[in-house]
Order: structure tokens, then sequence, then C-alpha cells
């Protein structure tokens, strides 16, 4: 059957309670009972839960074929994890392993080889990357992957949609009886928020790492009472990778200039006034926002009371300049930001519920004003595309993306209106992972527009003097400048199911079909 | 039928799976499900939780006749929570209500009128003072009160044996989304410890404060993502009897020297070197531990790594003249206790879980190397009674003296052997609290015994030097004192269950009899 975004769900998918999505506000007030994990009492004192490899620590929670382990991606491109645990249950004969992992990304390309071997069939993750997203567009991971935001992740975990067996946690330091942090060690990446949840949900926990500090390593991101064992390894991960050097704000005077239009619109707004809330992205003209915000701040008097999400140093920056007050942190993409979280008492970490899980009640995107986010595509609906490429494989990830415009009063997506020959302005995106519900406006290069349900937003933006156009003009000059490119083509089999943050299915996406010429 | 401390134990309270005691490692290994909170999800975005009154806060979140509120003990005398939302539970003709509080005394003496009323039938608390404690024991309240540890309530709560509908939570401060600390407001009592778990797995969960500041309100002792609804009333409670001026270290010559041998035995001990943990009682012996640590430590040139539990003045000195490393908190008894976790970067706030539920994957005491306690009564088998006064009236509160005693390698009781015209040393306390199996030496002013089954500990006190005699000999001595009392008369009816703190049941409490003359 169609969803309420005219997407077309299969039957057989609306098995167990499942149902099509119907608007971001469907399951506003719904009551559900959150689920615990099975827990084995260490009643009995003892000292220590450290044991002495990866395989003693799979061997103890009883690791077998068919179950769930689960993994973070704080340490990104630089993540051994992944590959030194799924090595050894591979060598230990586990198959049928289903991965839920809060993203992943290409360090995890050996993985592809597991999904074509059947020891990996099953995936709920964020993002899919690399070879990991060629096998599974091609069709070869045995049950649909299913793609979640970082909010609904943590949703479905405590409702229980998702069971995690066994939780293996990366930690740049634990003690000995596992109170783990994401500072301390040697390969720093700041805080674990994504990690919470499935220490408090999984069955069994696994903290993994290089550095083992006295007991109490104290504050904790994960706590010992949620701990069955530490193991120490030589390297968690690449540590220039994990968190890396600060990128530098984008030179492309392209980028500039949408940047430069995101703040006036911003400016333009009723939420621009002190004490505002705001969330960017890490990508390229998201970044340059902070530079053109700051002189704006300063002239009007105003300050931001807390920015929230994934941080990068000119967020900091700000911080430490007094123009923003708190910064809330899910996630450290540089060293600048792995330092302050360290550092400055105003910088706190917080778990991805807190962040965004829809279900609870009231997470830090719920209060957002401003969110300026990015996409591969976005259509006349507005709905954005951030996980299938033009080629229509899986490339991407949802992250807090769907999250952070569900909540924000104003969200902005900033994107060029063609990349190399494909437009980014479309009559339909190939795959919708944000409704264009949630998104207000649209900045381009060729242009701005606004949707037309905020009525409110066009009247003040154009009392600004800001100049707009209609998301179908912008389509039909990025048309006009590359062409409609032509429909992919599918199977009809569906690889990829794109979870909505409350559970409902917004989308799916089917084995592509190879080229014929 | 008798458990294995040879308390009788009736036969009808062993329904529904409840077991008698076996011994402190009974269900150790023991796998249980954890079990979640109704939730009534907040999807949609909204700006504030605030309700205008306690009644606007009850009405919302449905509270019934025969539900379960909840409430915590952190600002002890000086508390007003219980009673603004007992009154007001009265008033709107709601009866057959369970209290499921973390501790309760004297501040709460109106509610021994409401359990003579039928608004109160069931209470499940560690402590039951004053008039409660009266009529509890003269068989007033509708149910036997259920008495735990701190740790024994966590996991009662975790385990599903408690179910809380409502929690109600005094915090000094909150935002309007209810981010709640113990601190920032006009009334702080430091931290929160004991209502974590009722934020976590009560259905609804309701904030009262008198200081409202802005969002977000960090770092929070309560989530905001887990609470409904926020209420500001005018005062809290009473500032002066939430966090006392600092208590003097007590002058009594007899209790400094119990205090002075107390040490003895601490530093003839393996557990007495470089890094050792360290958990108090806040009462006057115990107190005046730390005044004869702090020489002994200096001149071995040993530091504490961690103390633990509630916390006082003299642990606070000892943690700035750098002789404590970290202090792990649960509840601050005095303004230097609330100043300091306020103020010094090693003094961390742990929820009641990491402090002491035996249920959980390792908590706190687990690794103890010393507690030292207070008792009412102790007998020759080592057994404590910190509940029942010598009249076989509910007055105190087990609170974390069995999970404490539990877990520590070496749990001394320092006590005097005689109080006015009553024996602390007898041959069997009236109510057994913490189990003799957790009791390592008795110190009193008449002598100091160690338990036969720490063999071990005998014969380091004895090379150190340190003269011991059996508990049996203190025992006679008392009793050549004062007298051996006659026995207490009690009806047959259980008034209150003495939980062990894995949840079976350690000893039962009777219904006094009225003295006939």
């Amino acid at each position: 059957m169609k969803n309420s975004i005219g997407r077309e769900i299969p039957d057989y998918l609306l098995a167990a309670g499942r149902e099509v999505f119907q608007g971001n506000n469907y399951r506003d007030g719904m009551e559900y009972k959150k689920q615990g994990p099975k827990v084995r009492a260490f009643v009995k004192p003892k000292e220590s839960k450290l044991v002495a490899s990866v395989r003693e620590a799979i061997e103890n929670c009883g690791l077998k074929s068919g179950m769930t382990v689960s993994f973070h991606h704080h340490f990104r491109d630089g993540d051994y994890i992944v590959n030194i645990v799924m090595k050894e249950i591979e060598a230990m004969g586990i198959r049928d392993i289903t991965i839920a992992a809060s993203s992943m990304g290409t360090a995890h390309n050996p993985v592809a080889k597991m999904i074509e071997d059947g020891v990996v069939t099953g995936l709920q993750t964020s993002g899919i990357r690399g070879k990991m997203g060629d096998v599974v567009s091609r069709g070869k991971l045995k049950t649909p992957a299913v793609i979640r935001s970082h909010g609904g992740r943590v949703r479905a975990v405590e409702m229980g949609e998702v069971h995690i067996d066994v939780a293996f946690i990366g930690a740049p330091s634990s003690d000995e009886y596992g109170n783990a942090r994401g500072k301390g060690g040697k390969s720093d990446c700041g805080c674990l928020s994504y990690s919470a949840v499935d220490a408090k949900y999984a069955d069994k926990v696994v903290i993994i790492t290089d550095t083992l500090l006295p007991f109490p390593n104290f504050p904790p991101s994960i706590e010992a009472v949620d701990v069955d064992c530490v193991v120490v390894v030589d390297e968690i991960g690449d540590a220039g990778k994990i968190a890396s050097q600060a990128a530098r704000i984008t030179q492309d005077p392209r980028d500039l200039k949408m940047a430069e239009d995101c703040v006036k619109v911003m400016a333009a707004t009723e939420y621009f006034r002190d004490g505002f809330s705001f969330q960017t992205g890490a990508g390229g003209p998201s970044l340059a926002v902070n530079r053109f915000i700051e002189p704006l701040m300063v002239e009007r008097g105003i300050k931001i009371k807390w920015a929230l999400g994934g941080i990068v140093t000119p967020t900091v920056e700000l911080l430490n300049k007094g123009l923003i007050e708190n910064i809330m942190d899910t996630q450290d993409f540089d060293t600048g930001a792995v330092k302050s979280i360290s550092e400055h008492p105003r910088h706190f970490e917080i778990t991805t519920s807190q962040y965004a899980n829809p279900m609870n009640k009231g997470a830090f995107v719920n209060k957002l004003d401003f969110v300026v986010l990015a996409a591969l595509e976005i259509d006349t609906d507005f709905n954005v595309n951030v996980v299938t490429g033009s080629d229509g494989i899986l490339r991407g990830a949802p992250g807090g993306h769907p999250d952070a415009s569900a909540g924000a009063k104003c969200t902005i997506i900033v994107t060029p209106l063609v990349r190399g020959r494909i437009p980014t302005v479309c009559d339909s995106v190939v795959t919708v992972t944000t409704p264009g519900e949630s998104v207000d406006v649209l900045v381009t290069d060729y242009g701005i527009a606004v949707n037309p349900s905020r009525r409110d937003l066009t009247e003040a933006i154009t009392a600004a003097g800001i100049k707009l156009t209609s998301i179908e003009a912008l389509r039909d000059k990025a048309y006009s400048l590359v062409g409609k490119p032509e429909d992919l083509q599918f199977h009809d089999k569906v690889v990829a199911i794109i979870e909505a943050r409350d559970g409902t299915i917004l989308d799916v996406v089917r084995q592509i079909k190879d080229y014929e010429f």
C-alpha cells in the first residue's frame, strides 16, 4: 500500500504491527512499555571483569548463531572494533548474525564478504556505505536492511523492536569493572552517546579498550553496572581517523554564497533572537554557516543558548567566544571538539535518547529553533534523500537528519542545485529519508524556496527583502542545466527498509538492476 | 518456615515466588529480565512541561486509588514534598495508595493519620520513624510494610517487584522540560541519587521544584526525557534541615576510644594499603574514624582511592587534603558535602544502582575494602539490627548498611556495649537487618571481637598486637552490666517484612503488644 507521502510499501512488510508512515505526529501520545535486558546478577563481589581476549568475551556472553550484536560509530572511518569482533565471530563458526550498529562506513568493507557468505544475514544501521552498500544494493543480504535515524534507533531498542544479545562497545578508556569513557586514552573520540542505549538494553555488554585506567574511571559514559566483561586490545582504531584535524571552512564561493543566504534566512525569522538554539551538519556549506552567523550575532547582541548534535571546531570556537552558552554533544568530528568536551565545563555529552528519540518524553531536537542540513536530493514535495546515490546504490546515512528536521522550528536544507551532471532538486527523490513535512526552507546556489506549508516563514523572509522562488522553478532550472536523468531501474526485491523515526515505514530501497547496454 | 539465619517466616508470605533468605550469595548468577515503564510518547515538539499546580500534575498523570507513588529522601527531615503531594491526594479523595519511598522520617508524621484513615495502605521504604513507625508497629497499616536496603530498593524496582505509577521527585532546580539537579536552587541537597531509578522506571514522573532555571539545566541528575511534567512550588523543604551544618566530631572519650580502636583494626589488615576504598556511616563513632585515619595514612604514605556513600564534611576534608582521590556520593548530609559535590571535580554523584544494587553487574559496594557502621543491636551470630528499637517499635532504616556490609572485604561495626539500660550485644537481635555473614569485626568500648568465619582477620589483628575477645564474652559483659532484658511481647500479625537485598525474606516485624502491668 501507499503511505502518506505516496511511497509504495509492499504488504508483506506490514507484519507484526508494522505500519506505513502516516505523518510526523501520527504516534504522538502513543503509550508503550519499554523493554529491559536479560541480566545475569553479579551478587558475589568480584574484583575484575577482565577477560583475556575477544574470543573469551564472546564465549562468556554465550553468543550463538542467529543472535544480534551491536556496535557504535564514534570511531567512524578509524574504527577497528567491528572488524576485530566480526573476524573472531566468523572464525568461531558462528553464522546468521544480525549487526545492529548506530552506523557503518567504509572501515567495515570486510563485512561485505561476510554478508555474501551468510555470516551476517541482518543489518540494522543508519549508514551503509562502500562495499557493504554495494552488496546490499545488489540483493546479497538475506533479509532487508533496516535503516534508521539516530533517534529512531534508540526508539527501536527501547521498545524492544531491536533486541541486542551482545553489545560490543569500543572505548578509548575503561577500568577493569567497565566504567568506560570517550576520553582518557590514546584514541579519544570525546563522547560515547550512541552506545548508551546499547549498554542499558543489551543482555550482555562487552567493553573493548586499548587503555585500561584505575578504578573508578569517572565520570563514565558507560556504567560498570551494565558491563559483563572488559577486553584490552592493542588498538581500538586509527586515532587520526577517529578524530581528524579540524576541517577548514570551505573557500568555494558557491558554498560561501549559500551559507550567507542561509544565515540571512535565519535572521529574517522570529526564531533568530537572544537564546536561540541551533544545529548544523558537518558538511561544507553547513559548516560555513558558523562563519556568517558570528558577525550577525555580535551586531544584534544575541547569543546561542545551546548548540546540538555532532560537533566540529567552528562550533567550539563560538563556545569559547561566549557566543554559544552550551554545547550538547552526541559525536565529535575533530580534535578541537574532542579537546573541548574534555575541558570546557559547558560542553556536555548527551545520549542519543536525550538527543533525538521521538518516543521518549521530549528530546533535545524537540526544542531546536534552527537546523541547517544537506541533501543528496530534494524533490518538489520537499522530501529529502541522504541515503541512496544517483546510481541508486546505498551510500549514505540518515543520521540525525530526520530527527533534527522534525523537531526544529525552522529546518533549512542547503544544497547546490546540481552536482556534476546530477540535478539535486527533482520531481521525486529516489529514496525518501526525511519527509517534506519536516523541511521548511531550501537554499540553493540558484535561489531560495520555502515550503508552502510555512506561509509564516514566506512572509517573514520576504519582509526582510529576500527574494524567494518556488521549488518547482528550482527543479526546472536544474533540469534545464543538466537535463532530467532517466529513471533508475530496480528489481522488485526490497533490499532495505527506510524506517521513519517513529517506527513506521517511510520508504523502501529495491535491488538495483545492473546496467544493460 | 525458618530461613538460613533461623528466623521464622510465615508461609503465607511466601507467595508469588517469594523465598526465604538463604545466604548472601544465593542468587549470584541468577538471570532475570529488567522491567520497563509504560511511557507516553511526546512525539510532537512542545515547548514546556510546566503545569500550574501539584493537583494538575496528579490529574495529568491519571493517578487513581490503588496506585503506587514514590518519593526520595534527599531532603531528610527538611522534606516538604511528601506532605504537599499526599495532602493533595487525600483532598482529591484518592485512597488505597502505596508509598514507595527511598526512606521516610519524622518529617512525614502527617502520613501516620493517612495510614489510619486508609488513604495509605501500603508502604515500601527503607526507614519508618516517628508517628509512622508507631502506627505501623501497632498494626494500623493494611498490608505489611516492606523494608529494603538502598540497593534492595533499586533491585526491586528494576525487577518489577515494585511498580511505580507516579514518581514525585523534589528537585532543588529544574528547567521547564524536567532536567533536574540537586544543586542550583535555594535548598540544595547535592545529589539526587535515590531518584534515578524512579525516573527511569516509573510510568509517570513529576518534578517538583522551587527554583526554575533556563533550559538546559545541565548536567542533570534526572533527564527531561523521563519527565512528564514540572511543577513550581514556593518551597520544597526547610533548607537548614536539608543540608545541616557539619556535625562536630564527637568529644565523648568513649566514642573516640572506639574510633581509635577501629582504625587500629583497619591498619592491621592487608586491605589498609595505598589505594584502598572506604565507607563510613554518619553516626558519632563512625565520623570520628575520619580523625584517626588521617595521621596513620600520612605516616604510612598511603591514600584512599575512593570513599563511598552518604558524605559528610570530614570526608570532604580528606578529599581537599589529597588523602582521598575520589568521592562517590549518594547523599549529602551537610553543607560542606553539598558545596564539595558542586565544586570539586573528583567528587562524583552516583546512582543508588551504581552504589549498591546487588542484582546488577557489579555495584561500588562490591569493591569496598572497608566499611565502618553502627548498630542498635548485634547478636552472637553477628546479626545486626538497625530498624527496631529496644521497645520493638520501628524507628530506624537499614539504608546502605546491608549493602556495604555484604560488599566490603572488611565490615566493622562500632557500637558501645550498652546504651542506657539496654545491652547492645545480645543473644538474638529483635530484628535482623544485616545478616551476621556480612559482618567481620565488632568494636565496642569493652573489647573487640572478630567473626569466627574470618580466621584471616583474627590472625592479622592479633599479629598486630591487638587483643581480641569473643562476642559471647562481650554479650556476657553487657548482661552483667545492665541485666538481660525480658523478651518483648508481640502479636502474631506481621506488620513489616525485612527484605534481604536480593529480594528474599530476611526477617519480619510483628505487631507490638501494649504493655500490660
